[in-house]
């Protein structure tokens, strides 16, 4: 079968690599019909994180998919071959200190697709097929109205976002820091949940004008300063809540001043380990420091596939383009180097 | 009337200065029975934070104090002369933005007694008298069954600690770094909601002493790696809450790794704006930083005046001394270089 297999620092091959097959009675094989990519991905393309995930050439890729299911092992009760599926990024055990603790996404025995040895070498979601363990627990039947290609927000991106604006309180304002998926997701999660006003920063003129449609006000921060834009909109205080979607240490720092006393910065990127903020500002003005990287994603999925089939939420603007799982080499280019107004690519085996 | 002010860096002296006056209808004037000195008595003390509070020599000290109402404005309904009553450090307006989101230590009128101009230059509470704007709103009548001595934990330290605590799930391990007033009202709260194990952390033998005999396993950082320590006995995780109560950069930093991924570092003491630290650890483990140095006091001042009357949260072990107020030079001296195992000191005028 095709599959997308990273190939060393910015270069991506699809390859034909044997087929998966069922190796426990609890898995299930799912016919992949779409796979999105994700910026962890494109990390891993330019091999930004790879050490720590363990991942190497010859790794496979993908971890945001749905599809049909083509084999079922005989210990799975929930799923039947033919069925539309989608699957979180990750499995959980269901059962250790974690879990019991409902962080399943933090599980002791967690395993993730497409993300490298660190995380369990499962196959990845870029290929014509996926086998996925423990499927009773990890797999979600999918809504008829949700399409394949919608859906491949399910297992990760939109699902994540949502879960960090769980709990906001309506009429919040939100400055939001990169137009990118994740930012623009923040944009429609925030907008669903009561927000307002919602800020959407970038300096990409495209991303922002999404963001504007999205219904947020776009600030260019090459143009304004940001922080006095959405303090002189916030009767000078600052916004409630402060979203970093791009997760370098500059753009936290440019978010942390976003934000009012008794705020929340939210960390929605994964940032280096050595990179350091100051700590002071928080401490009388009590600005709660939120990481929201991998929250509990499949707890989440039957919420957000439900808002998606509603027509509540959708993932139409965070997908621009949708292309031959064979043209990966290109989605990758595309999405790494921001050509061709790339926000983020559905592959299709 | 005589009154604790300070004199400078390292200097406290008790002076004759004249009797406040109500100012407004709304104000009641309180004669102190019991006022106690806080860790910010002591970094005032010290000149450590006065720029800031814009904190100086003449300047009024205390802001925990009990008392009987001696003077009631004309439209004050709920005080009347004679009833014994406790405030908080701050008065609110009640209606900002602040206030409406019951964040009123955040108020955008907040005064505060006994810190400095900045906080709008009220009295201090270690004195005879003083007076206490718009007190149907700040004031709390005291239940006969809490002593004066023990009512002057209501205004700060033990209500703020039970605040940062509140909502934490019972079974929790709790790893607490130092062990003075807020260190041993953090064991004391964490104790009655239900946490274990909890892990006291110092290196003053003496208030590890009181920090086992509250019930927490006492860790002396001089004799053993507090990591490993609280690790070995966490499953190899670390505490669900990690909570630092010395308020230091390197207090922070010591706490932070005894962290378990999705727990909280809560941080109950102020920390110097320069101070920076590293943000990617929290990142991937999903460690939420939060700030609790000034939690809406007055909402919680009921519950724990209860707890307090009812014998389940006992001040004693948080007063190591009671002392005349004319014996203040030497109260702060004892808490300010920690003589004579001085945890928490009364002064009674």
């Amino acid at each position: 079968m095709k599959a997308v297999i990273y190939g060393g620092k910015g270069k991506i091959n699809v390859e034909n690599i044997d087929e998966p097959k069922l190796r426990n009675d609890t898995d299930v094989l799912v016919r992949v019909k779409a796979a999105s990519i994700c910026g962890t991905d494109v990390r891993l393309y330019w091999g930004t994180m790879n050490d720590m995930f363990g991942y190497e050439a010859g790794d496979a890729m993908g971890h945001e998919f749905a599809g049909v299911v083509e084999e079922v092992g005989k210990a799975v009760h929930n799923f039947k071959k033919g069925q539309r599926v989608v699957s979180p990024f990750s499995t959980h055990c269901g059962h250790c200190y974690y879990c019991e603790r409902d962080h399943i996404t933090h599980c002791e025995k967690l395993t993730a697709f497409g993300l490298g040895k660190h995380w369990g070498s499962l196959g990845g979601g870029q290929a014509e097929l996926v086998c996925v363990p423990n499927a009773d627990r990890t797999l979600l039947a999918l809504d008829d109205r949700v399409s394949d290609e919608h859906a491949t927000v399910l297992p990760d991106v939109l699902t994540g976002v949502f879960a960090s604006f769980e709990g906001m309180r309506g009429g919040s304002s939100v400055a939001i820091l990169g137009c990118g998926p994740v930012g623009l997701a923040s944009v429609m999660c925030a907008r669903l949940l009561g927000a307002g006003p919602i800020f959407a920063i970038d300096h990409h003129e495209n991303r922002l004008a999404i963001a504007a449609k999205l219904g947020a006000i776009p600030i260019n921060f090459d143009q304004q300063d940001p922080v006095d834009a959405v303090k002189s909109q916030t009767g000078g205080r600052g916004a409630d809540i402060a979203t970093d979607t791009v997760g370098k240490i500059g753009s936290v720092n440019l978010a942390y001043p976003l934000v009012r006393p008794r705020g929340v910065l939210k960390m929605l990127g994964y940032i280096d380990p050595k990179e350091q903020i100051p700590i002071g500002p928080a401490s009388l003005a009590h600005i709660t420091l939120e990481p929201c990287l991998v929250p509990p994603i499949r707890r989440y999925q039957p919420r957000v596939m439900k808002l998606i089939a509603d027509g509540k939420l959708d993932p139409t603007p965070l997908l621009s383009h949708t292309m031959p799982l064979s043209e990966a080499p290109l989605a990758y280019k595309m999405m790494g180097e921001r050509l061709d107004g790339a926000i983020k690519i559905v592959l299709k085996p």
